[in-house]
């Protein structure tokens, strides 16, 4: 499959097609969906902050959150059809041929430029996750505050999503050989689950005085 | 909307009607979305170790986790739903009149019995996605290696959709006047939050030691 069509999926398909043996979606996929879904409640509560008299100091801020989150959710969406894809791009590479010397050199290099390609695409994910923590993070002492247990719930689901698609990372990249690139994943990734894990905290405190 | 036309719009707008401003989906709603995905991909893993001769020894156990992975899966669609149709039902309580004392008394009532269903779903939500972490702890060390990677973004995902349900707990459960009933879900709130924290952290060293 291609990895945009999953969006005209009903929500039931997709729930179904997850769970089925078939390959995609798998884990990378369904962090993204989680991320994006964290990157709407933003946007929710956004929403229902903008144009109402008693957040109007706010507002030029929440506008900026809003666009921001919309961005991020976009990218998301990418992520997740790009994470699909990725997998139809390994398989192809598998099934080069290996008969010679040539072949089977020229097969390994296409290997590892996949598994840079599906080394990047998770952590892009990731990415956007942390992307989406940290609007979670500004949205919580401003939003609304009839509605403002949604973004409790987009940092707890951005944060979940995020060390969920790492695992993506984490299963490709030993086999990749550049050691330079093993090593800048290797420190993002330990930027980003400590950053993740703070200010998924600091998020929640805030919330919860304000429920 | 009836809870129900969801599971028939497409994954796009799930995401776009999440974004908005419309009331539902919410948090409670997404969570349980959330709790769906860790159950799929339980699922999914389970249904890649049958079948397969290296795990022809754990097939009974996968059998039985793959049932409960289904049957979990089953209660937070259905708890969505019944997210969804609890708004209504909430909008409806309010519209009551409250012109006569007798009428005053008579919504109050209703009133109660609204928030004590408003809470009692989310905590069901929340009491699916613990059973989704005991499943993926329970597969996390016999399913196929290689997709083990998925039973962490089930435990992952499955835990922290648990704390973002409970989010409309926290919200609706101070407003119960029946004393009983508030220890009550308040003793459960804080089991399944501990016990989730365990459960989901050994879990995952579990798969990190099978990657």
């Amino acid at each position: 499959m291609a990895g945009k069509e999953l969006w005209q999926w009903t929500t039931e398909k997709l729930l179904t097609e997850a769970a089925s043996s078939a390959p995609t979606p798998g884990g990378g996929s369904v962090s993204a969906f989680v991320g994006a879904l964290a990157a709407s409640m933003v946007s929710m509560v956004a929403n229902l902050t903008l144009g109402k008299e008693k957040y109007k100091e706010v507002e030029p801020q929440v506008q900026g959150i809003l666009a921001e989150a919309e961005a991020a959710l976009s990218g998301l969406k990418n992520g997740l059809s790009q994470d699909i894809d990725e997998f139809s791009n390994f398989m192809a590479v598998l099934k080069l041929p290996k008969n010679s010397e040539e072949e089977k050199a020229a097969r390994a290099q296409k290997m590892q430029g996949a598994l840079v390609s599906a080394t990047d695409t998770p952590l892009g994910i990731a990415e956007n996750c942390f992307q989406v923590l940290k609007l979670a993070q500004a949205l919580a002492p401003i939003g609304n505050k009839g509605a403002i247990s949604d973004v409790g719930v987009a940092a707890y689901l951005a944060e979940s999503a995020l060390k969920a698609a790492m695992f993506s990372v984490d299963i490709n990249l030993p086999q990749i050989k550049d050691g330079d690139y093993q090593a800048k994943v290797k420190a993002e990734r330990a930027r980003l689950f400590g950053e993740a894990a703070k200010i998924c905290a600091a998020t929640v405190a805030v919330v919860e005085s304000r429920l």
